[in-house]
């Protein structure tokens, strides 16, 4: 979708980077919480491009304008940037320069450069500046233009935030903070600063709706000895919230009083620091007589690993999203040789599905539901202009989820619509080999997920097949879809597996122009069994909806795969039938029968 | 073996540090090149506590004394150490106290810490300082204190250096220079400076014998686009070997006055330099002038990459190792029910049979020899007080290899004296699955070694069984049988695998007081295949000897997995037979049978 009044803002950017002094200025996908999705009044770089895929970084220099994006986004972003005279820069091609050394080719002479710090991490600021300082171009890293630019900018998002009871979290927020304030003595600091808006949400057990799917709120905070302050609009915290907060020891503070707050934090204090997450401004606004101790945030391992209450209500949730599924699906299977479903009428049908669930909240992240083709385009996102019509043939890939109070779900299953084709069946079921032996391994304590990635991918590079995107991502319970720190994917993370931690299982694969194929449960560390040789985890799938069985070939799978598919279908019928009427338990019942 | 005379060296040692000012001295196990396998000169670790396992650091202060080792080495180090007043630190073990917080407990007070920076990586000593000056500590690097108390020391090897044709090393040292040049180019830097001795080595296309199973001299050397400079010993370098060199464009200088010429570079001289590899005392005489561009020396990948001269003189020296083999084993299966084999036998036994094959230089590594509950202890190296004898009951694991001037080897076989019960077959069998895992397997262009160490596991973690050790470590063309970068290793290595690598490839599983199985081939990664998905690599095995066909479980194997033993044992028979005696060449038939 083409925005035909970006040349004119671009224009706008440009003489607003002359006022300064300015020859460049570049333009981050971030919020100042360095969130994946972001609430409307950061969406700054798809204000300037037109472009509003969720990772990409716009450069305009006085002359040239650039978005660099990687590979999920390159179709996407060629269409949106068409007209706009921004060039598109393909991330991980041999032949695409680095942002940096386009830069410093374009600014033939030394000059300056502009970034909001607000809206970067602080290393990723000391790295532009030592990329660039080093060619002898100053950056100059405090000038947010599109204040003056963007003239009906949204302002904070100023919805009330609201309390996660610990019926459903497990643990109150007052034991989650005198946690992290024995992590502190440990790493030997006195403060830690909040800023990832789910650390905030998990430790204070508040939820909030400022960003799209992610049910968090914006807000910093900080905890030390003394004190644990949340630094939040007042207008989001009415009089029954501050009271709740106030009693498990957490004051409030305005949001924006942060910076105040760091500037006069006392000389030599220690902080727990991570320049991976706190952004730049933040960084600036720290005395340098402050001690910085460089470390992840705490939080971010303690909230991936889910406690008993979190893991039930997971369970709970897990059954809840798998009656919604079984109510879409029998209904897609009988609407699509109607001719009236379109890619966009998915989303709609799963959401009005999962409403009827209890505790439901929205959707955990925006709906791909790619039909043939489309589906192989792995962040597909239907939209009226694009959305094909399903036919009953090749397949469909959905992949949804749901927040409910008590978690999140992700799910994708990728189902044949007509008699799928020998080739079809053959993808179908290597990815699926790859997804049971993820759902079937066991690995020794201390074990990463890049170790156990391979599982996932022997049997299509077996044939010359891969997928490019990650094996699995760490889920929240009821926060975002996306939570760190672990992940199975081809690249080293150096977070070991932990008992509790919830993990995406989603091995596929994307033939261009003709389908794509991605099968994903959850599925949660567990303890396994001890032996001479140490302790073993293995993984206990959560998800809970049957796979397509019409689209396996038996002859590619062993008796073990056959087993675990047959043992994990009886499962999802035990858990699910009970909550369907006579005629879905009767679908349902046929779509889990044994192979 | 105890060495009794300890206590009294220790006692040297805390005269010569009261006399510094010293109150804890640390005694590492490297030379100045950072050798794994290293000159008798620079064994102070072993001289100062007796134990002379291949890993492990002693520190003493004026009251206690202590070595930390890893897992290879615990029951060696405990037996070793008995009676030195030394205590064992097991490193890894959750109890076992970091070194520098031990030393910080032990010294109460703020003191001096000495250290031989020469025997230090640079980043070693900038670690230990900022581990205990933060601790207000001072660290003095300079202090050799083994000069002057080893009143014994050996001095420099003298042996003379020689040449490695071109026939063998495929490329002169004039092109592998002038690639070096191109890589100071793309760095940005002047100045490269050499300091393994396998990187001197290959460049160079010289050997020595300065270094036990290692064919390397000792010797820095330097490049840049002017000059290439060997420093060495000058009684190294025969005139012959002086002309051969200069003739490639080479300079020769005294070994000792790389020290001077580094003080003597120009201000301004930007040096290519791996603070893990360069020692601390070179990087000290470099003036603060002169600019650090910190990367790893560009010799270790290039070298690890063999050319097609150097992988046709492996494949040769295989053949050659095999029949070395093929007379070992038949000679160890006639000899054993006579009760006159030792361990230390074998180690003799295999010398001989390989001395009698073209271009045998000697052991790669000292032969591990394990009978029985030997085998189970990983770096097991039997002596006349520790040999046991071998029955015609349980599992012999053999892992040797040798230098020849076409290549360099290392196998591990594990075979079944007498006949094996179920459990040791389901052991050598599961073991094997790993090891066909590997040698299968495919893989992306960029593959890690961690990313597929998993394959050579899997079957064994299914169990609940694991071994600690790597899957796999890089081995030289006539050089180290350990080389980096590359490895496949649980742990994160973030070199690819590139085409020409060649490593081994050696799961295994250990069974204390019990055996030990290990199943090592030496593999070399080639192209594979390209499909619309990327290019593939994959592993070409390059050692040639059966494996033990009576002690696998048959159904436990895929046919696959078996169908690849077939093909395997057939390539055996194909290449080796031909230089066998009808006699060998019927028993290597039998042993390469069809399973």
């Amino acid at each position: 979708m083409m925005e035909n009044n970006i040349p004119q803002r671009i224009k706008q950017l440009r003489k607003a980077m002359v006022k300064k002094g300015l020859e460049a200025y570049i333009v981050p996908s971030t919020d100042p919480h360095i969130s994946e999705y972001i609430a409307a009044r950061w969406k700054s770089r798809e204000w300037i491009s037109g472009f509003n895929g969720s990772a990409g970084t716009v450069v305009v220099t006085l002359e040239d304008a650039g978005l660099w994006t990687d590979s999920r986004y390159f179709l996407q972003a060629e269409q949106q940037l068409a007209g706009t005279g921004i060039q598109l820069f393909k991330q991980g091609l041999a032949e695409t320069p680095n942002m940096f050394d386009w830069l410093i080719q374009k600014l033939t002479k030394v000059c300056a450069i502009g970034i909001d710090g607000a809206v970067f991490t602080t290393n990723e600021v000391l790295k532009i500046n030592s990329k660039l300082r080093g060619k002898g171009f100053e950056v100059f890293p405090h000038y947010d233009l599109f204040e003056e630019i963007w003239t009906d900018r949204p302002g904070l998002p100023k919805d009330e935030i609201f309390d996660l009871p610990v019926k459903f979290s497990g643990v109150s927020a007052k034991d989650k903070i005198a946690k992290l304030r024995e992590s502190l003595i440990s790493a030997e600091a006195d403060l830690l600063i909040l800023t990832a808006l789910d650390d905030v949400a998990w430790t204070f057990n508040v939820r909030g709706s400022d960003v799209e799917c992610n049910p968090v709120a914006i807000a910093y905070a900080v905890v030390s000895q003394k004190e644990a302050i949340l630094f939040v609009e007042g207008a989001k915290v009415n009089s029954k919230m501050v009271e709740a907060l106030h009693s498990e020891g957490v004051t409030i503070a305005e949001y924006s009083s942060i910076t105040q707050y760091l500037e006069n934090l006392a000389a030599g204090t220690a902080i727990l620091f991570d320049g991976n997450k706190v952004n730049y401004a933040l960084y600036s606004a720290l005395s340098p007589d402050c001690k910085l101790v460089e470390a992840p945030s705490p939080v971010a391992l303690l909230k991936s690993v889910k406690n008993k209450t979190e893991l039930s209500g997971i369970r709970n949730t897990m059954v809840k999203d798998g009656v919604a599924l079984t109510k879409f699906f029998r209904w897609l299977e009988e609407a699509v040789p109607t001719g009236s479903v379109k890619e966009t009428t998915i989303e709609e049908k799963l959401y009005e599905f999962r409403s009827e669930q209890e505790h439901y909240v929205g959707e955990s992240f925006s709906t791909i539901a790619g039909y043939a083709g489309h589906g192989a385009i792995v962040h597909y996102h239907a939209t009226p202009e694009t959305a094909s019509t399903l036919k009953s043939e090749s397949f469909v890939l959905v992949d949804s989820g749901g927040q409910y109070f008590d978690g999140t779900t992700d799910i994708t299953r990728t189902i044949a619509l007509g008699d799928p084709t020998a080739q079809m069946k053959i993808d179908y079921t290597l990815v699926l080999k790859g997804h049971i032996a993820i759902a079937t391994c066991r690995f020794p304590q201390g074990t990463r997920g890049a170790q156990i990635d391979v599982l996932a991918r022997k049997a299509l590079w077996d044939e010359g097949f891969n997928y490019l995107h990650g094996t699995g991502h760490g889920v929240g319970h009821f926060l975002n879809v996306h939570e760190g720190p672990q992940s199975i994917r081809m690249d080293e993370n150096p977070t070991k597996l932990l008992p509790g931690m919830v993990i995406s299982n989603e091995p596929g694969i994307y033939r261009t122009n003709e389908y794509g194929i991605r099968t994903e449960n959850l599925v949660v560390v567990k303890e396994d069994i001890e032996t001479p040789f140490g302790i073993f985890y293995a993984f206990e799938t959560l998800t809970l909806f049957p796979f397509d069985k019409k689209s396996m070939d038996l002859s590619l799978l062993t008796e073990k795969e056959i087993a675990w598919i047959n043992d994990y279908h009886q499962t999802v019928y035990d858990r699910i039938s009970p909550k369907l009427s006579p005629e879905e338990e009767a679908w349902m019942r046929e779509k889990t029968s044994k192979l």
